[in-house]
């Protein structure tokens, strides 16, 4: 059996997600031999992407992926370009199988190891009416061709210059007061914690409230935070707070509320931590 | 292993999903034997739709019902007149098996060669408390009668009259100034698209720009559209344009943005496309 | 095969249902003896319970689980304490499997012949970043290890004083006019109906309509129904009445539009219903 994910902005009224999955489970069981392992296990990773918003897919897949069981296909279809010439990706990396479009939404996957290729085996394609819906004509039938063993070097060449999301690197800067962090939120989840890109190791380890735990100033929108906690349920009501979060980052969040919607904190707004004396720890 | 989609409009805030799920599972399950083709994969087609909407649901169930494997059975509940004397319907159409109640869901489905039965084996049904779930007490254990294996005949006769959706059919005139196209809005999707119901085939075949390819005036709500592409990417953002949806039918599209939100447009809307000249093809 | 539900409040656009998801069937996965049995169906029963409803999960749960096949495992993670202290807890009922945080979301499945554990084999537990997603860190591993069969009191101990949710109970009180049932609005769908506790047999035994069917006067927000019928479609257009729902308790319902929202009646909502004469059976 072979596990199925499916990342897309069609959101859940439209036939379109239906389409992509009855294509995936037909084509998974098409040709020979019909084997007990030719079975997909389809798992809605998110249908409700903000459209055409590929940096969300991106970090929501990179966050998500890396859970699954070696040899998972992940198919991600969010495709502003759909119909242009635009290349269709097929990645291994870290054990694991994608297919999305070349627009920088598989960017997390790139990293050294990783085998990136170009789908050009035309052959797989459905001939389906229109160019606006590759999702079901190109997309599921290549993963389903991953789920039913097929190599991925069957799919087409491998390519050295796939589009690359850019993304600002959080950066550490020393001052005679101290470290200054630069980053930024990537994140605003359901609960309205503001998730930022600054990693746990760099405002320092452990546990918050022991010694050499996370501390420093965390300014944001206008606004200081100097309490930092553990987790959520330490926060008094309506008290905000940072913390590490479940990526490994500094997380703001306020305890029963939306801090984005308190604050009106848009995804980008910068984030600087400022930590007095010792400096941060690599 | 047998697939299952589900398409209600129940929402995904209630148990009333969860106990259709559940319910189909445990009685797939039941009786013997208990081999391993009785499992039954579930695959979500929406829960979302609007409260009641029939049209909606047969047509996203005629989009996506066609994508999926031979066998497949497709449960949908849509049913604002669950509790009353309405039949329970169970279809097989080309090669899917269908159940759902008798109001016109299944309008798509009672084409030639349809196997059209009315459920009127009530020793499946569950005597469960109330008359407002059948859902969960009718229409999960026919479904999970068919995913057993059960053949669809054992489940009542067939019938020649169910109910059926009545949608007025586009049409095509022949005048001195050329050829003059009517059809509606029939859906509109996550994206803001307006999808029609005019056929591919009648604005012109092939790819747009090439000779022969589709052309003509699109007339909506007091506006027009002149500009045919293949697919969204070429135009520019926040123009309007015309091309050929993932249906065959004719679709307008603003790059970017919602042109249902844009020009207020509401599922239904007449349009018109006028082509100068030549015939239209068959 | 073992079924393995899922109910959570984190919503469809983060990553945290897809690292719920990935790290069950990896974990399930895992371990020695690789068999075709350590497949897991994975049912979404839903994400959209509003942030921290604890009392909305177990409603849910109580009326969703009672249809899964025995066996089956159900993860609910609604976890306002996620970091804290709040044990974990795993429960085997009716030939049901649980884990939930001990925060009364499993108080449906505490009755008799319950076994309640604390799950304290932390063994089992993934050492991710930061405190806040123990859906992924701890509940995930706990689940897997219920899908792979291991036992549940290999999971920790048994213990007598989980978290319960404590709920008004329903009420009848007899007067010289005749009985007066008091309950509350216990749960608004999405239909906008109003789901009271007072169960069925309280307001009369039998069809609506019929001698000695439910009949009564209900009072909720300053107005009354006195309107009884079997299902909704009995109703005229925008008529309110009340009848038997789906879980055997009073509903009040509006033909063709929300209840809730025409009345502004919240959950929680006191409901007195008034029954002249003859005293309400059992």
């Amino acid at each position: 059996m072979r596990v199925l994910t499916l990342l897309t902005d069609f959101g859940t009224t439209d036939y379109y997600v239906g389409a992509v999955k009855g294509t995936v489970l037909r084509l998974a069981a098409s040709g020979a031999p019909p084997a007990a392992d030719r079975r997909v296990e389809l798992v809605d990773l998110s249908h409700e992407l903000a459209a055409g918003d590929v940096a969300a897919a991106a970090d929501l897949l990179a966050a998500a992926a890396p859970t699954f069981p070696a040899g998972t296909v992940h198919l991600a279809v969010v495709d502003p370009g759909v119909g242009s010439a635009r290349r269709i990706l097929a990645v291994r990396s870290a054990e694991q199988l994608f297919v999305a479009p070349d627009n920088g939404l598989l960017t997390p996957f790139f990293g050294p190891g990783a085998e990136v290729r170009s789908v050009t085996r035309t052959g797989l394609f459905l001939d389906g009416p229109g160019a606006t819906f590759h999702g079901r004509d190109r997309f599921a039938p290549t993963a389903a061709a991953l789920v039913r063993g097929e190599p991925l070097r069957d799919l087409g060449p491998v390519i050295g210059d796939p589009v690359r999301l850019e993304a600002p690197a959080p950066r550490r800067e020393e001052t005679p007061d101290g470290t200054v962090l630069h980053g930024r939120v990537v994140r605003i989840d359901r609960f309205g914690n503001l998730v930022t890109d600054v990693p746990a190791g760099w405002v320092g380890a452990g546990r918050a409230g022991d010694p050499g735990g996370p501390e420093g100033t965390v300014e944001i929108a206008g606004r200081s935070v100097e309490r930092w906690v553990g987790h959520y349920a330490q926060l008094a009501e309506d008290e905000p707070g940072a913390l590490i979060g479940s990526l490994g980052t500094v997380e703001l969040s306020l305890r029963g509320r939306s801090l984005a919607e308190r604050w009106g904190v848009p995804r980008g707004e910068p984030v600087v931590i400022r930590r007095a004396g010792s400096r941060a720890a690599g």
